[in-house]
């Protein structure tokens, strides 16, 4: 099978270029960047591998344009571009292509709740509607026929996906606290000041709380399609990690619940889910650096429950759920091409 | 004046030998350590320089027992000792010289509550009355008076000082969330395999969350004497910074309060402190590093009332703030030896 | 096959165990550990997944003692134990199992120079004859045919790898200065004050320099066998992270050499290594970071020749070259279970 | 007295606010920035307190241009602009104020030199000779005249300082391979993509070695003038943290030398040297975070002294050498503003 990655040169890009070298089924990746067309993928990063060069050899192991991409019919592409770029410079592979969007511009089904959160129209609003948000574990049975999948943002992947199970069954709901702690690469490989070694080491604290958030909307959409009503009110955290997402979550239960319950609930809509770890302990960042698991447990504090999820932001949270995507999209085995053990 | 500081091998009694060289009103230091004793400070921490050796010049820059401190007489104490060791080694201490603890053996009031948090009682019950809980700009008017002088906890600290005035007056309530990122310097020097470089860096993630934190009867505490009924649930997170802490609390606004309200409240109840930074912006870690701040800002969100704080939880958080507290029980300028600015 | 690991709690057995599981020869996976006897190996890191917990089916996932694994016949046995120890805890498998031994206790061929440098007599002098170092690049030959395999040294890996075929070829020589930078890792998992976070972060220096190092005499050993009369003078530093390594070497050129003769030195004896990775531009540790290569690049100044590498300490320095070995010897691909690539 | 800081939002123009502001003869700072003109200083860094808003009270803290800042007559000067801008840039200044420039403008005697390192001829030729090359501890008799000093690199004073008197006295000399880890501070507040944390965060590794650097021709400079015939080999490395540098150097002996008369050249040529501090061990980086201090320690191996050195950058090797050198030129005690200890 033949992949076009189209942004190679940010984090999310090469991570892809790594995990679809080493999956089973692809033979050939069409590396795409704009910004350096015409280069060798090495010259983006030189710790690329023979191995990478070698499944780039049908461009030389040269990074193409998005037309000569295209003109290689790739079977399945992904875009690690930018937000309110990428749904139109990925157009030439639509109804051609399987698209795996890792921006934001087909997460959104609400047009008008997109442009609040991202200041403009989404850019393809005739497609919102064939476009499946591909939260994996969640929308398996929907990602199996779609040609267009949006690849879910690391903050709401991490915080949905231990507290939809609970809101499905309604045993907690209404105001929904989030606190999410992120390492550095989740803003991209941005050349900005606040994005500096010394200005992120020895360095943490909140920004764009509330609902204010980009991806509180993201929650929010998904939240409320599991209950109608629940209030999610999000607060993300930098910390200076280059990898790595925590999430704590506080949210009331509704009614009596028991520890069992709980429990119970996780255990049936996860029991065939490879990638989620349901653990008595609370789930550190490193537990799951560079694989694509999310480590989940709760504790229970009266009527209010704690909920803990840790995912790598850049595998389960970026590049390694768009493979578990085009895994389940293709047939593939859920976990080809991705690890459910951590690197230390 | 003579000062001593017992435990001077932690950081934090490094750090108040730091403090104490460079205080107007400190003209001798007693350096106190059982582990250490007959050595020389700076067998500690070659960072330690020549100014401080001179102001250790009455022991000859050794390290001394507790007993031959007493027997210098100094005017104050500073202990930096471990939780429940403290309030009995300092014994020799008590109505001879004004005792500043920072460890948590005077914090809690009531004896059954420190029971529950640290798993035996307290170790001089018959001092609890005399000791006077140091939040220095809460309890200013005590402080003066005091003799013995029970330092807050660093995750206390961060977060009492915004909350406090707005119960006091009513205007939020309830239930509160409150959320802490911690440096690792927190931890103090304890020689564990989950304090290693390797174990930290590149991880973060919650520990000891909900009401078992020891650091929360410290919070209830001061938050059911602000507006009785106040319910604290705390979680504590650590991220691979050195020094540095910040706080995100969450708490219903009681009735209907605007923004004015909330900047009046703080304005009235923080004019004359300079060591409260009131901001438009939420403050980072960094930006108080190695000053005696705590910067604090928040937002609305419907009913629910963000507050962001940040301290150095080193020395607002510990042994800034216990120099603070000497300034105030001695009539000296309130900054004296003190930083209201960061390091970079 | 059937791989044992002992010493399953630290690094790089822990590592062992990750890309094991990725190998497709290895069927099984005994982890060994005196501490965790009797332990799940998930209780001693939460990261392992469910695929390693199923390569370690055969002891049910629980970690046993070197003498249930001796009784299991393993193919190949991984020593990631103490040097000092490491022989004689291993003896259990001699002449039974290939033995990979990762300490250094077969490293040092002559008796006296390794009492010299590790405090007492090697452990196992008897079987120091049959043991080849396993340098993989350079004792092919040997590692082949051997039954103990001494693993080198991440610092003697490092230095070694760009300098041996300059003295084999005698195109460079005599007093010969190493400069090393390596992550904390390096150390391996010991709870010692010095490796905690507090003290590594914001830090580094030098330790132990000159010929008192004790991976000195493991690089004089081979220097010398290389180019008699070789002096290397050798100066290790710390820096705060967590894995990775660079060496600078500066070594006077022999007579007139061009940088033709040094770039075709290089192909000759590298031309099917393929985790030798000879660059125009200096490696930086993150060029290898999670992969097997070691990468080098040189610059002449004058008469002296600068040489550069890199590695990852736990992978080509420890774990990864462990794995080659194995490979070479049982005539698996030589690449199979270890990575080209590095991680970002 | 009245200081003016040309650059005030680069790391050395904010800590010179910092000393500046806490030093006993400063009454008055004017900061001055092109890119910030009008604005208040609080808004480069919200850490800047309540003091150093005071002492900017000329300006109402606000930073002003040049030409304002020259209408103010300082008495003192500090550029910390960027090499080949500084000192066209501070040319309203001289003959005025006594200025100390931390650019490199003014520190390379030889014209030719100066091009070849920095591509452009030195910008005010004419002044060379009137600037002195601020190494505060060996050119005190000449700065304590001088109107322009050339504040030395970070790389030249932590090795010309250790290395200097060795030359002088001739007990070492020849070929001199200095090889340096600094932190990521050292390359300034650059926005460029290699100075990201996730760039730099795990990595390490040498740049521009050899004869190639920039600092290699200061140190070239005075080492040449110490001791004729001295060749200098700098390799400098880049490790994950903000501030901190350390220097090994190898230098062979010449003739017979004794650890006694290393140690007696020391003595004598620092015994009045505050920031001098000549150690039995190797110095660490964070033995000097945030103090002004150089230590100093050696090591023979057979012919070869190694020495090992480590400063603050942004303090002894930019900002506090600055402040040290005005306090020589105005016949402050030397310590004045400045911190012998580290912080922690």
């Amino acid at each position: 099978m033949k992949a076009a990655v189209c942004g190679t040169s940010g984090y999310t890009g090469l991570i892809l270029l790594r995990l679809l070298t080493g999956h089973p089924h692809i033979h050939n990746i069409i590396p795409v960047s704009s910004s350096r067309e015409g280069k060798h993928v090495r010259s983006i990063d030189p710790g690329i591998g023979e191995d990478i060069v070698e499944k780039t050899s049908l461009t030389g192991g040269l990074c193409v344009s998005i037309e000569k991409a295209a003109a290689m019919s790739p079977d399945v592409v992904f875009g690690a571009l930018p937000h309110l770029k990428s749904a139109e410079l990925l157009s030439p592979f639509f109804a051609k292509s399987v698209v795996i969007d890792l921006s934001a511009d087909f997460r959104i089904k609400n047009p008008s709740v997109f442009e609040k959160s991202y200041g403009s129209p989404p850019p393809k609003p005739h497609l919102l509607h064939d476009a499946v948000y591909g939260l994996s574990e969640w929308y398996r049975e929907d990602v199996v026929k779609a040609d267009i999948i949006a690849n879910p943002g690391c903050y709401p992947t991490a915080t949905l996906l231990p507290l939809l199970p609970l809101l499905k069954e309604g045993i907690a709901g209404g105001l929904c606290l989030v606190t999410a702690i992120s390492g550095i690469s989740g803003a991209g490989k941005k050349v900005k000041e606040n994005l500096l070694f010394c200005e992120r080491s020895e360095n943490t604290g909140a920004y764009s709380p509330g609902k204010s958030h980009r991806h509180t909307s993201e929650i929010q959409q998904e939240a409320d399609t599991a209950m109608p009503g629940t209030e999610v009110l999000f607060t993300p955290h930098l910390a200076p990690l280059k990898r790595g997402m925590v999430i704590t979550t506080a949210i009331p239960c509704i009614g009596e619940v028991s520890d069992e319950d709980i429990g119970g609930v996780y255990s049936r809509y996860y029991a065939n889910a490879p990638f989620i770890n349901i653990r008595p302990d609370i789930p550190q960042s490193r537990d799951v650096w560079g694989s694509n698991r999310c480590d989940i447990s709760w504790q229970r504090e009266g009527n209010v429950l704690l909920i803990f999820s840790a995912i790598d932001n850049l595998i389960k949270g970026a590049s390694g759920q768009a493979v578990q995507n085009m895994n389940i999209r293709f047939g593939f085995e859920e976990i080809s091409g991705l690890s459910v053990h951590n690197e230390i």
